[in-house]
């Protein structure tokens, strides 16, 4: 399946061998990723794990930042300004919240809230987050297998200098200031997978972390998945690749250099490597940080230098040709 | 206070004599009536006491109809189209809820929707409905107060030949199809009225009963105010003045009519004035049902006949003022 938008990209030829992918990803740049593999994959071949870590309540909805941002992305949803939220969307909402005196630190769009409601509504029924997102993505026009990593409640706590913070206070509220001392994943050691994942996992050719946040957005998807009562089989036989979200030591959004720097770990590719070690068989890093290659190497990981910036659909459907050629090789 | 529409009026001088009026209103005609009035009447000498028998809980919102339709309306902000929602709306959310084949039988509009959702973080903070108003009157620029009937959850229900239906169910969702076969006030019992509105109403020279649905607008307000443990004093060197909503056997608006002829009585202005026999001192009645007055007028009830079709802000204007001379004579 192509999207409607594949006449953009200069690439997109199907695979001629398929291969079963899924794909672990958090917000923005996890979105940019897995749009881009959706593009090439057929539906059946792509599932995308999201992170749920980060979701909150607010203004008494329950709102899912990442889940929203993978699922508005492959719908051509999203607004390509900011990464997150819709496209042509306007603020009235918010606005007014705003003059009655109301909480406006997160904003919301119009078409957003919609999304919010009706899922808080659905909730409130009884339906699982899983299933809730289904129906979304079917009524959004989404064919591949988007999926929350769970359906439990799994909250992320930021430890930091000031206390510990929820995800979105710390992210949102207070624009990451605090300096960061750990996580906690509130919640994970009951959360199971969602329906779907451990299968997804388990018939995959290969497991590609996009390149989010190691810390606040794939960390919390791979305890879900690792820390149930049957530990899913990483590494037999299945590839694991993570696209490294630091470029030039820095990340293209996000906080996760900030947090590196002050967890006193270097911000680098080769960290955001060696924080996944013991999983990897290949890493895809950046032009820019072609000297690190050989000390990844060294960790036993394979390594595909290219360029992994993604600036329009072009860039994102060439990045996952890439990912899919190293994975066949 | 003259609201910044006063220039549309061709009436509005000041009462010489000060009157203080508390009127009690339910929705559209409720609200345009409290309008007139609040171009006439100082801030101190008007409070509006508003049926909150239809609230209900939508997509996870408290929402307040009538109170809602009050405030708008007295701030310059209401629907001039509709009489309800806001002027200048948008719909993107409702319409993104019906894309996710979410309830869309109750149009929010996007402005509309923050005064719910602040108002529902408000409530789950622990404020009170009253308190929340106060607030929301002070942003939206209103000076005379509004009141909510009570802080209490009280439910209107509606008995029909299809069972017994909430309000908004059979107002909105039923289009008032089902036939009525009498009403209960779920909770009136154990409701206290407002913060406000016991004192409200002994410093009161007279109450207005706006042109309101006698059945489902006002008769929750009245059951408020007398089934509390202290019954307030009606009656007593206190003028009680209605304004009927039953023009020519029809109503400008809402099911009234259609009730009285279910219940099994002729809707008129006359039925109107019998409903509330027992503590009207002056009855309001439209010049096309003058031939009612003698009937009214044996009923010990004095009349005041006039016309009382509000279709704009001079309509409004001149029946507050010719409801304030009657009080006066």
């Amino acid at each position: 399946m192509k999207s409607t938008n594949s006449k953009d990209s200069s690439h997109g030829q199907p695979s001629i061998v398929r291969r079963r992918i899924v794909a672990l990803a958090g917000g923005v740049g996890g979105a940019k990723l897995a749009h881009g593999l959706a593009q090439i994959l057929a539906p059946e071949d792509l599932t995308v794990i999201v992170n749920t870590g980060d979701d909150f309540e607010h203004l008494g909805m329950y709102i899912c930042p990442d889940l929203d941002t993978v699922c508005y992305t492959l719908a051509g949803l999203a607004n390509p300004e900011t990464g997150w939220g819709r496209v042509n969307e306007t603020w009235n909402t918010i606005a007014n919240i705003e003059k009655l005196g109301g909480p406006n630190w997160f904003r919301l769009g119009d078409q957003d809230i919609a999304t919010h409601l009706e899922r808080t509504r659905r909730m409130k029924e009884g339906q699982s987050l899983s299933q809730i997102t289904r129906d979304f993505c079917a009524a959004w026009g989404i064919k591949h297998t988007i999926l929350p990593m769970t359906d439990s409640p799994v909250r992320t706590m930021v430890d930091t200098d000031e206390g510990e913070l929820a995800f979105q206070e710390y992210f949102v509220h207070r624009h990451c200031e605090p300096r960061v001392k750990g996580f906690r994943f509130d919640g994970v050691n009951i959360a199971e997978p969602a329906p779907g994942a451990r299968e997804a996992i388990e018939s995959a050719d290969a497991i590609v972390f996009c390149p989010s946040n190691p810390w606040v957005s794939v960390d919390p998807i791979l305890r879900v998945i690792s820390l149930t009562p049957t530990p899913l089989p990483w590494g037999e036989g299945r590839k694991v690749v993570a696209v490294s979200p630091i470029i030039g030591g820095k990340t293209v959004k996000g906080p996760a250099a900030k947090m590196y720097s002050e967890l006193g770990i270097e911000p680098s590719a080769l960290a955001v490597a060696e924080h996944y070690r013991n999983i990897l068989a290949g890493f895809v890093l950046d032009s820019v940080d072609s000297e690190m290659e050989n000390s990844i190497k060294q960790l036993g990981i394979r390594t595909l230098v290219t360029d992994t910036l993604m600036n329009n659909l072009t860039d994102r459907t060439r990045l996952a040709q890439d990912v899919l050629n190293f994975i066949r090789s």
